[in-house]
């Protein structure tokens, strides 16, 4: 019977768990893959205060080992059922049960994929899933942004900002992004192609170019996947925390959820999709559950909220 | 004319500064004394991810180098005036005028001090103003917490969950935290000298007892100052953004004020005062700041709410 079951060792994961043992608590963490999340994919982060520039994965080896010094880390876990039990919660995976009196999901989220030919080969060379992450790699270079709805606007408008030349692709007719964006995107002066699909993305060491459903090519330096993000909620499914119309879990400020002695924290709650920003997450609901656990006066005044 | 205006290069301002620039916006960083904030004065930080143990003025010297790979970090900048202008703000120092569109306060908050012989001498050496932070350095050793609010009652209770053996020492006959607070400290069974202050810290190397009011000393691993916070607010009163009861910037979860393009990030806002958790508020802050100043419309839709 641990106090906390951290599910996903992503950055919020690896954080909540440094936190939670060391404000007394007894913690595991579970991790359906390999340590690390999102971010050990990512070829380079230079925007993770004290680091000018590491690698995602020597960044996530880091929290990893950091992590290490608390808790236990048990990898290829993967989650068959978690529920709520009489005296805490039971997580099952194909040979063992954990038993934990509070939760944290931290389970993470996806960036949907074009899945085209030369896609995963230039990932860090020029194919990318998150602007504000690598945008500034491409201050007056060409890129492509690939998507129609919120995010691909945001996304183009935001590389725009920083000097990139931006075109968007569409696979449809019409953009599924507010109105406003549009319009900002007019304004902006950035164009947009209609119904046309990346069938291939091109080049020798990095992105030179795509190949598009009408059979022609255009040259560009990157290209941004804003195809979406899906969250990795099936942890927040099986318990019945309530999600919100994107599937992320609903948090308050203190990353509690809607069901007492659960948490979430990371890429699994809306927000923004950055490392510092899961850790601060992960801090966030480690304190909670200390909070909960060791003052239950508290926990339930909240839980009335 | 700046874009943006970080007051403050505290961890929250260091990382505001990076993800404004990142994103296209032209940022300056003042600071009233030099670089670092808080956290630069902590003998060791244990719980920054991807840091196992770093000393603060180490973790928030890379911060400042991370930083400047962006913009100016201008330090023994005291700000005499801070007002909104016409076209945005007005920030005056005794020898220099600063324009910007848009203002981030991140100016931080300070640990009041107990004032005794020994306190500074053995800061980082027994001595400590945040038990999140070194509690756990003090697992199965005796520690005193001085003080008889809320934090000092949270703080004992804390240190208690962590294994530390810990006494409360108050200079009044009761103390002001909260009967429930004042019930789980008895019920912990975490001792309260009432009635006494403490005269000087002694020791070595490092603290090893104190000497109180009426004469005696007590021996003691740590001393634990739980004498309360001051947030830095001088900034945010001649703005006249709104503040708490306890003086701390009110913001929303994106970091915005009441007043429209004024944020304010890390200890000057309540919640977690960690460096994570202030970061993560820079990153957030510096985010709307973006989205208020390329997307006038959602400012001022925001601005309405």
């Amino acid at each position: 019977m641990y106090d906390l079951v951290v599910m996903g060792a992503g950055p919020a994961g690896l954080t909540s768990a440094i936190y939670a043992v060391r404000s007394g608590l007894t913690a595991v963490v579970l991790e359906s893959t390999i340590a690390g999340g999102q971010a050990a994919t990512a070829p380079f982060i230079e925007n993770y205060p004290g680091f000018e520039s590491i690698k995602g994965i020597e960044l996530m080896e880091k929290m990893k080992k950091h992590c290490m010094n608390y808790c236990e880390i048990l990898e290829n876990k993967d989650v068959l059922n978690a529920k709520k039990s009489n005296e805490g919660f039971l997580i099952e995976t194909a040979d063992e049960r954990y038993e934990s009196r509070a939760l944290i999901i931290a389970t993470g989220a996806k960036h949907k994929k074009l899945n085209v030919k030369g896609e995963e080969e230039f990932i860090g060379k020029g194919v990318s899933y998150c602007a504000t992450c690598d945008g500034f790699f491409f201050k007056n270079r060409k890129v492509l942004v690939i998507g129609g709805g919120n995010t691909a606007a945001a996304d183009a408008l935001y590389l725009n900002s920083i000097g990139a030349k931006v075109r968007v692709i569409h696979r449809s007719a019409e953009l599924r992004a507010d109105k406003v964006l549009q319009q900002r995107l007019a304004s902006a002066g950035i164009n947009v192609l209609y119904g046309k699909r990346v069938e291939e993305i091109k080049g020798k060491e990095r992105v030179e170019k795509v190949l598009l459903s009408d059979g022609t090519e255009l040259e560009c330096d990157g290209v941004f996947v804003s195809a979406g993000i899906d969250p990795n909620n099936e942890m927040a499914h099986m318990l019945g925390v309530k999600l919100d119309d994107l599937g992320y879990v609903i948090t308050d400020g203190e990353q509690r959820t809607n069901m007492p002695f659960v948490y979430a924290a990371g890429d699994i709650t809306r927000g923004m999709k950055q490392v510092v920003v899961a850790c601060a997450q992960g801090a966030i609901a480690a304190n909670s559950a200390y909070v909960d656990l060791k003052n239950p006066y508290w926990a339930e005044k909240d839980t009335k909220k």
